[in-house]
């Protein structure tokens, strides 16, 4: 060994600092920057974040142009043009040669950059492949030229080194455009800037995005909305969530005068009466100066602030896309697979983590040509931005695999994992800070939170499917049954008639006994005047039923729909409408429907119908009134569903009769 | 839509520089901070990489101490003490207070911090979930006292700020003692500081390893080896995978006056002749000053080093594991399986990526006590570091995941995935730059280049697995066959000899004559004495044969082995002894024993004997000569395996002829 003297002085003279973008030049792979391919997503998707984000904070309607250009073997010249605001002068050289620099790491809201890194990484690795300067291009309203700067990352500092700088006309009010040549390969398919611009027109309908690929093919993705989703707005801090050093940073930033005022002012959800309640549990002096809080007092706080039943985070700084729009992006990408089954997008309720709000929201669809032996498809976005790489590491699939798919109807091996199925996922979280496992924002990391979230999210999905497929089972079921005694009734009869030299009797009143069902066929159909739900309801039981037939659909369909029939009563809240059919014979049809003009937005499965008036176990092709719906029911449905399970007939009394058949056989056509 | 005016600049007032702490403290998620059970691991973790690191370059054998201690409901006290050289005192504050700060970020060796962030972030964390500065004791040998220091890390300025200073004695020469009070969770089990203390032991054989459980339970990992591994040395980068820009850097830190003397003294592998000859292909000037070089020259140069066929890096900037601790260290933690079958561990040589060299090593172990019907267990690790969290994100998986197992015997669904059977695959990679998926340092970023050398290094170990398994499947088939034989065709003479009132024959010609085959049975035994291995030849042909017994083994056994038999021939290089049995008549026998004194790192499976003179098809129990081998047989041998081979019995001269057989029978034990 050598002496420690000479050792110890020798490993402290070695001791630097290490430049930030030094570091990320070496750790490129953090960055999503390790080989060409991904290089080139990385550097697409952080340009167009950048120009949504700009375009939202802007309310402008976002119109994006990528290009992608061969540029020598190697080489790829990637070209972003937006009509964004546009970027001051004095601002682009830190924007793009800079990292850790930006506008929306401190705002409390709901953005795809958070970083302040993306854009300058492209413009680092650019540097470094091909030593080739970015040129920005940028124009604001007030200015009548657009600035055009050239510049590199200098690592060793990270600062921007300006190359060149220009004045240019640009035929456009506002915007920007960025340059980057860089090593790159394109591909299309999996992971590419097709995937992920096709993921962004899904959860950005109302952006327009045009792809030009290296070989001049040209992709638009059309807009597919004219409402610019409102900017969200910054929030104060939630206290739920928060670690001590985060309350004692925020306290002694605080410009109130004292403990109580800085609370309620200056954190989310403090009423008051909650503060000074809290302040009394933690034992601290109301009007104690915030920043003078230290040791076991700022420890009592934050217990208090903890445990305190505070007002739960609104959704005003986050950005959900929303039940309506999720279904057409859906449909959007879904057009050739026509599945059968959009299930109603679910949108769970904000919620807090340190401090934080964020929330969940589920898609999911099913049948079709989607494929029926493949593990499901899972479309991950957060903050509207699609998450194309690290699947496996993604608490986003960890929560979809730890559903136990096999109780909602899809294969799934030993109840864990992806389910197998024709079935495909949109899973989208949004959060003022969403917690990515890594700077190239791919995947998000576990957290008990967000999980419990996205379980409850998915699961609620998956009830919408196993509805679904449970429906789609009975009504094979009935229809199969009917087919059979259909079939094969007439025939044992003629057969017998001829033995005993009898005519055949008229078998509609034993089919009826031999069911013994109300049956509900639902069918829908599409044309020039929109679509059309038409719901048959068929009385194949002994006795006359007085039933009470129950729409639901999404209450802002309400203005839309036309009804065949004038519903006895409608709940513009709930979204319901219903019908009471006073007295259906045996044998007895009666028909409601209900059509929307051409290009609203619902789907035969949005309308769900339902049945009281006779129990579950002599109803098939509908549902009975779930019992979570508390509805007052009119007393002759009640009466006559009691009456009719009273004197059911038993094994003996089903034997045919075809005389007393014969008599209660009386078909009655409603309308 | 706002003026734009005012929105440009309005946007331009918030851009802001983020410091580098702030941003980890928000995403501490990506530093392994994200809950208080992970916490606990990273916090160990860093502190003791940071304490092996610190021993290797002081060459001490490390005596590491890991406290865990409870500290109210949820925090926990975290001591790590180490026998390593110190720390000065004016470096303390900067090495624990400051991310992005070590002396290890730019030397170019393999160590297991890099980054300058790890044990700075766990005080981060420490700071912001109590408030509670971290405490480091160090003592320098030529100091007589150690120095105390308390600091938090100021996360606005990404600086320490140091709360309090002392002076204190320690019995002990030189060492550091880390104390950190943090919001944190002790489970046992997967994922814990335990699990990890486990891997690290198995990966340094030489470092005495003690944890206190906050239940006062204390495990300790003995030192293995007394064999400090050799610190690694500083190397030059490699031409090879180097990106425009790092060229353009090195070449303008160069210190040499001419761009050939640059290249041959401060790049790896670039001889005089190297140097000159791509100079020229490149068409530049030789004696241009380095500094100098840019745009299309630059471009040509880097070209040219790219496709100059360099010598390539060596290890000396690595610190493999090497066979026989890989060996060692799963025997230790297998301990209690007792598997059938080590493989022998694979080494691959060094290959470079990004001007930085890589190696990559693989253990695997099959069968005993593991579980049969589970996926097989993956270690892996990272330079010497065990990664216990982000398997399924973890290039060393995918390699795993992508080999054909099926072709190696194991289990897996559709050839692909983790396969299934009691098998633990131990997968190192050591490099000076390991790509890491995040800061956190817990999987490696897939990258092509490693990823090949992976799965090459995985088959080759697979490999082993599949002669194993081979050779099991044919011993326990010659075995059954044999056995059924020796009970019936005893049983169906005495019958027949009973019924035609004659002797009953010996049958030993008979058996010889129906199993045709040379039978090669090795057993190991383990006693006083040390390992001995018996191998026995046994010609149930029915003629005679001229054999060459091959025995391979490691090259460095050779100085402990001892022969029963004085060897034919030795080839030292190759670790092969060889005899040529002259004669082995039909039903002669012949063995061939060694043996190794007690303690000797081998294992029976370590040896493989090889058999030639009879081809495969009447061969049992052992392999053929594997036909890279290249080996000059003696010419009796050749003629007598072809000899054997020209007049191999028909199916009809099969026919048992008891007389033929009776005559020809003739039992040779040699020795």
């Amino acid at each position: 060994m050598p002496p420690a003297r000479s050792l110890a002085q020798q490993l402290a003279s070695k001791q630097r600092e290490i430049s930030v973008a030094e570091f990320f030049e070496r750790n490129r792979q953090i960055l999503g920057f390790d080989n060409p391919q991904r290089a080139l997503l990385t550097t697409v998707k952080e340009a167009v974040d950048n120009a949504l984000d700009a375009c939202e904070e802007a309310q402008v309607l976002p119109d994006i142009a990528v290009e992608i250009a061969k540029e020598g073997t190697d080489r790829l010249k990637v070209t972003v043009t937006d009509n964004g605001p546009g970027i001051l002068k004095k601002e682009i050289s830190n924007v793009f040669g800079r990292l850790l620099y930006g506008s929306r790491f401190h705002a409390n809201r709901q953005s795809r950059g958070q970083q302040g890194i993306g854009i300058s990484a492209a413009v680092l690795y650019a540097g470094l492949t091909t030593a080739r300067p970015a040129r920005i291009t940028s124009k604001v309203e007030e200015e009548e030229a657009a600035h055009v700067v050239e510049l590199l990352l200098d690592t060793q500092k990270n600062l921007p080194r300006i190359v060149a700088e220009d004045l240019e006309l640009w035929d456009r009010p506002h915007g920007t455009r960025v340059e980057l040549v860089l090593k790159a390969k394109y591909v299309r398919g999996r992971q590419s800037p097709f995937e992920y611009l096709r993921g962004t027109a899904i959860v950005n309908p109302h952006a327009q995005l045009v792809l030009t690929e290296p070989d001049g093919t040209r992709v638009t993705y059309e807009r597919a909305s004219k409402d610019i989703p409102p900017l969200p707005k910054e929030a104060l801090p939630h206290p739920h969530g928060l670690e001590l050093g985060e309350l004692a940073y925020h306290l002694k930033a605080s410009r109130q005068p004292t403990l109580e005022q800085t609370l309620t002012k200056e954190f989310f959800g403090v009423s008051l009466r909650a503060a000074r309640e809290l302040l009394g549990t933690a034992d601290v002096a109301r009007t104690s100066p915030p920043g003078g809080l230290h040791g076991e007092e700022l420890e009592r706080l934050l217990a208090a602030l903890h445990a305190a039943p505070l007002i739960p985070p609104t959704a005003e700084s986050l950005s959900p896309i929303g039940p309506l729009l999720i279904k057409r992006g859906l449909r959007n990408v879904l057009g050739d697979a026509r599945p059968d089954f959009f299930a109603p997008p679910v949108s769970r309720p904000p919620r807090v983590r340190g401090g934080c709000p964020f929330l969940v929201e589920v898609g999911l669809v099913y049948g079709g040509a989607l494929p029926p032996d493949q593990p499901v498809q899972l479309l991950r976005f957060a903050n509207r931005v699609p998450l194309l790489f690290q699947q496996g590491a993604c608490g986003i699939t960890a929560a979809v695999e730890q559903v136990d798919w096999r109780r909602y109807g899809l294969d799934q091996r030993g109840g864990a994992g992806l389910p197998v199925g024709p079935c495909l996922i949109l899973v989208h979280v949004a959060s003022t800070k969403v917690p990515f496992t890594s700077e190239a924002k791919e995947a998000l990391a576990a957290d008990p939170e967000i999980e419990k979230e996205l379980i409850l999210a998915i699961q609620a999905a998956a009830r919408h499917l196993k509805t679904h497929l449970s429906r789609r089972a009975r009504r094979d079921y009935a229809t199969e049954k009917f087919a059979i005694i259909l079939k094969i009734l007439p025939r044992l009869a003629e057969k017998t008639s001829q033995l005993v030299d009898k005519p055949i009797p008229d078998l509609t009143p034993v089919i009826t006994k031999i069911m013994d069902v109300v049956h509900v066929d639902t069918t829908s159909s599409t044309d020039a005047v929109g679509i059309s739900l038409k719901t048959e309801i068929t009385n194949y039981t002994p006795r006359p039923r007085v039933l009470e037939v129950f729409l639901e659909m999404p209450a802002e369909q309400f203005g839309a729909v036309r009804f065949s029939d004038v519903p006895d009563g409608i709940d513009l809240e709930l979204g319901r409408a219903w019908w009471t059919l006073p007295r259906l014979e045996p044998n007895g049809r009666a028909t409601r429907s209900v059509s929307f003009p051409p290009k609203t937005d619902v789907e035969a499965n949005d309308l769900s119908w339902f049945i009281a008036g006779v129990d579950e176990g002599h109803l098939l092709g509908a549902e009975p009134l779930p019992g979570d719906w508390d509805v007052r029911l009119p007393r002759a449905v009640i009466e006559a569903a009691q009456a009719g399970r009273e004197d059911l007939p038993s094994g003996e009394e089903a034997e045919v009769d075809y005389d007393a058949a014969e008599k209660s056989a009386h078909v009655e056509e409603e309308e």
